[in-house]
């Protein structure tokens, strides 16, 4: 864990009072991804878990599906001015099945642009690509097991309560037991770092899970929970309209505002098992 | 504003009780720039202040740095399924005088990895592109201003409060006064809106001002200041690693963990004025 938080002096003022000591800081460091060799996207990341994270990165990309459409995955390239390697550059080699994405800077512009960049656009590229539907997928929860997410999430989380600076991604099965937990300074690598566990251990698709998130649900990240086939994602903070939108079409039942008992249930809301003489009330 | 918020129904469960209602959600839609008419880059974004957004996009770049820079901007192609304008594509016309940038892929990926991407080199790569320098800024502040910062902040945004969803970032005076708050469900979009209302009224560099932001302090964000000229960075939660040593490379005071009289002051501590007596007991 040497890498994921350094010490720093900081000048602190509480209530009028000054001193000078030292502060944890959560590492943020640039992580290269290269495919057979070549670069294909750099991200600022906090390190650990790299090799899941290219791994869910690609996942996530609609460019691999299971454990053996990764032949090795290393650490490449890559010295600081001492010579040491720096551990930020990581190299994947895919088998032989698998067809290597365009990765053309045109590609990347218009896989979302096909009617100018709508919203709709959006969707339709995200719908071309997700590899499993989650809609049929059985899966039930009750509230009061959501409700426990949050605080399960933050249990698991070993760098926070050091730092305050980490988001995390958990994926949990229906009774609440958490089979991953990762964190990160970039909330979209906490998610990549999560499905990079499942491509490796062969559990991908996730059905019948649940992907609690420590903070606010983005487009992005029900785009990343619809390319692993996870049926229902949580938030603890808000949902952005797009992100709805993409987890009713997608069929992922998606909760926002998960906080004590509360929580706003945006999309999928069947699977949320809501006690017989509650839901008469609605 | 009717494109920044939307209504959607979503079921609600509190303490027990279920009912289903009406929620404002935060508008999340592709914004694609284009710089004399090729695309450079899309970015998911709350919509409004899009022309300031695309600027203060080629500000954090390198690629202007002056009002007259900017030839034109407009919103161009881009309809939906009914023909209509989605407002999602905006064009930028540069000056004669501007050169044009270098959109390559192998430019993107190898700005940052002279050195294989150690931290080091992400900070090489931001210094050669930093047009004005912040070390020398003789502003001062008083603790008792930027903890009034938080505060001024919440009451300018217009939007968070009924969605919970919003990022937002502030440019004030010395004074406590906000010259620019601008909110967004993307951070750096919020910060590139600021430093897009600068460009455009004639405002950069950003001499004497200090930043505002609603969240974390990420190595992107100190970086978009230090290309804005601006020498004070105050955040809510936490820094990154990175950002405290850019802040400390770039000469900015980078304050974090703002949160009532209390804050941690991570870089260039000089221009925060502790009061005599209280920093003789440091």
């Amino acid at each position: 864990m040497g890498r994921v938080t350094v010490r720093q002096k900081v000048l602190r003022i509480r209530d009028g009072a000054v001193d000078e000591r030292p502060d944890t800081l959560a590492v943020e460091e640039p992580l290269e991804i290269r495919l057979d060799g070549s670069p294909l996207t750099v991200t600022m990341r906090t390190p650990g878990h790299d090799f899941d994270m290219a791994a869910g990165f690609l996942v996530s990309e609609g460019v691999i599906t299971a454990t053996e459409d990764v032949l090795a995955t290393r650490y490449c390239a890559g010295t600081d001015e001492d010579g040491r390697n720096t551990f930020n550059v990581v190299d994947v080699t895919l088998a032989a099945h698998v067809p290597a994405p365009d990765t053309s800077l045109e590609r990347n512009f218009y896989t979302t642009s096909s009617c100018g960049l709508c919203g709709k656009a959006s969707l339709d590229a995200v719908r071309t690509r997700a590899q499993w539907p989650v809609d049929g997928d059985p899966i039930e929860v009750e509230p009061s097991l959501l409700s426990s997410l949050p605080d399960r999430l933050r249990e698991s989380q070993r760098v926070f309560d050091r730092t305050g600076g980490l988001h995390a991604a958990g994926l949990f099965d229906t009774e609440g037991r958490a089979l991953v937990v990762r964190e990160d300074v970039g909330r979209h690598n906490a998610v990549d770092k999560v499905l990079g566990w499942a491509q490796r251990t062969g559990a991908l698709p996730l059905r019948g899970t649940v992907l609690a998130l420590s903070g606010r649900a983005s487009f992005e990240l029900v785009q990343k929970a619809w390319m692993a086939g996870i049926p229902v994602v949580t938030a603890v903070s808000a949902p952005s309209s797009l992100a709805v939108e993409l987890a009713r079409e997608a069929g992922i039942t998606l909760v926002g505002f998960l906080r004590g008992s509360s929580m706003n249930v945006y999309a999928a809301t069947h699977r949320v098992q809501v006690p017989a003489e509650l839901s008469s009330g609605a």
